[in-house]
């Protein structure tokens, strides 16, 4: 039976297909859909699990429960050279997100700089997924995007502030690209959902309880606060990001990031900051990448400290396990799988059409023996 | 004996003046002496005395050999709507760095947002400078810079990256402003250098010892790394720091950043990269600062953890000092004065002439008595 489990993997590219098709059925537009579906399997794909398909189902309740809306179109507000006001009119986070990014790429491609600014937005899933995009275009990506509260600030007791995250991407020639994207707590909330999942401890310095008390109990720190990364400075950062792409934006900020989970009375109303740098602006993109293709061989040819057997530049963990799971094809904690089976039913598909062939053919097998 | 020393402040105006008066003496142009001076100085009343009137000698003595050049002005050399590269040529960092704040401040204020990538420049102080000033004209600032090697990537034992700062500076309205201003190591090396003199131990974690192992020793600390915040996070965001201050503007990187204590050779470098925003291209200037306010009127009301007086804004603590520092005036360590009696001595002018009235005539009591 272990090895049976251990088959049970999904082929990631039927996957997104069941995701996309899910969402039409559920009434989306077809190129919504798909983009939503592409941004959770990325995620799956680079080891975000938290930001994978495990969201298909909160995504589908907050449309049917009219707290997001996949009909209303992102629009621009203000627009004047090459900065931009969108509003996400309440449409999914990475849809929003990208037509956010697809503006910025363009209006920096004319001005050199561009600045997108995006309120009434909700989840926009990874950072990545967004800077991996610009990256293909040769541009220079920093986004960030707020959150709900998840983090107090330093001498808080409660959430306060969300785990907002940052993101980084930036074009390499020979070598793969810098892609920094980060939560700026500690840990993503998720490590510590996955430890009290299976019971075990967290480090201390993690998360504090709902008294403001460091632990090391998994189950108190869900209920109390994740920290924010380097104390005050991860805070500073946070806050930050909070303010440009909340406070700035006339999106929310703090308390007024409503939480999708909990909040079934309102709209979310995240807000992103993007802003795209066109690298020929300042020297040429093949000198530049040589440069960029320089610096990481020396990064990577630095002497190890003992124990370590290779040093990576950011980006290259998530790079290596999307060509493994391309290959091997996407694990689902078996929570997951139960609600992707149960939403299919709803809609008529079947989560096991998206098992890799050779297990489904093992599973038949074992099935008849 | 003691109160002697405790009453030995000096008037951070006088003291301003003092070593605006010696780098005139030195050849240094009057408008630049007089930046570089208030730099330093506003390191010192902003508590960050690793970046105060410590650096007045090794300026001069960069100058005196050759290794930095006060005479030739920064240049622009390729402009284009929002995007600026500029060449610092050489001249102080302060001097190149207010410059590139100028223009940023001037095209965002045009364009809505502007980017000045600085390459040839020099250490340029601390981010807190620029920030404060663009906060002034209501304009929102991200900067940063990249420097000499001090910290190892991830995995690495010795010195690759810089612990190249990020500053943030944004308006409120009746609230201080939001002044993020954070070197990307764990702690400032400064913080080390201190506990080295008095012989106290480091906490676990801030640093690596030459062989790459993690050590509670001062001593053995300076000999070898300071850790990045946050251990990959840290790492990430110095190295997209480096990218985009000196790989991407054709400064130094990596290191190509030529440690300004130790090499007599080269000139150091330094890359710098700022972002200007316009706060009007999306919500008026008094409506944000009013969300601005609220922002912080919530966080700092927020319920404190045990033994925790208040909840601080970043920018705050210093702020505060600035207040004391100019009423009670400036301590210096005994190293620091020594240095710049003999430096007052080879100009003709007389440190002691910035002490503060009331702790001169004291001294004169105490001598007389
Ligand atoms: N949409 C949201 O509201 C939201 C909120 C928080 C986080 N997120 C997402 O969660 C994800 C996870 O964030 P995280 O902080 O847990 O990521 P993480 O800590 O796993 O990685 C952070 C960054 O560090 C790099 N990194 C890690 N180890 C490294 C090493 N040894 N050497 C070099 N680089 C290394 C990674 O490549 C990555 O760029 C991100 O995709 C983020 O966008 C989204
Ligand atoms: N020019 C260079 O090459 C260079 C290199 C490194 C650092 N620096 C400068 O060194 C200075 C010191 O950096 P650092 O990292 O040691 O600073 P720090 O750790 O003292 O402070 C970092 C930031 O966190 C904020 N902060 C600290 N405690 C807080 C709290 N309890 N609540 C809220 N906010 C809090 C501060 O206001 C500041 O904005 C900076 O001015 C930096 O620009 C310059």
């Amino acid at each position: 039976m272990k090895s049976l489990a251990l088959l049970k993997r999904y082929d990631w590219q039927k996957l997104q297909q069941f995701c996309t098709e899910v969402f039409i059925r559920a009434g989306v537009d077809k190129n919504h859909a798909n983009t939503v579906a592409d941004s959770l399997i990325q995620a799956d794909l680079r080891g975000v699990d938290s930001h994978g398909v495990v969201r298909t189902a909160i995504y589908l309740e907050r449309i049917e429960r009219n707290m997001m809306n996949p009909f209303a179109e992102p629009e621009i507000e203000m627009e004047q050279g090459p900065t931009v006001l969108l509003n996400g009119n309440n449409n999914f986070g990475a849809v929003v997100g990208s037509k956010a990014l697809d503006i910025a790429l363009e209006k920096a491609k004319e001005q050199g700089i561009a600045v997108v600014g995006v309120k009434e937005s909700n989840h926009f899933g990874t950072g990545a997924f967004y800077a991996l995009k610009a990256i293909e275009k040769n541009m220079i990506l920093l986004l960030m995007s707020n959150a709900s509260q998840t983090m107090p600030p330093t001498g808080g007791k409660r959430p306060f502030i969300g785990t907002n995250p940052l993101a980084v991407g930036v074009p390499a020639g020979k070598e793969l690209p810098f892609v920094l994207d980060m939560a700026t707590s500690v840990v993503a909330r998720g490590k510590i959902i996955v430890a009290a999942q299976k019971g075990s401890d967290i480090p201390l310095g993690w998360a504090i309880d709902k008294d403001g008390n460091p632990t090391t109990d998994a189950d108190a720190a869900l209920q109390g606060s994740v920290l924010p990364v380097g104390g005050p400075k991860g805070y500073a950062i946070s806050m930050f990001i909070d303010i440009l792409a909340g406070v700035l934006t006339g999106a929310g900020y703090g308390k007024y990031v409503n939480n999708m989970y909990e909040n079934w009375n309102e709209p979310q109303n995240v807000g992103h900051f993007f802003i795209a740098i066109d690298i020929e602006r300042f020297m040429p993109l093949d000198l530049f990448k040589e440069r960029m293709d320089r610096y990481i061989q020396e990064i990577k040819a630095e002497p190890k400290a003992d124990g370590v057997n290779e040093i990576l530049i950011p980006g290259e963990i998530e790079h290596r396990l999307v060509i493994e799971r391309k290959k091997t094809g996407l694990e689902l904690p078996e929570k997951v799988e139960n609600e992707l089976e149960a939403i299919g039913r709803r809609y008529s598909l079947k989560l096991s059409d998206a098992l890799i062939d050779s297990c489904y053919s093992n599973q038949k097998k074992e099935a008849v023996n």
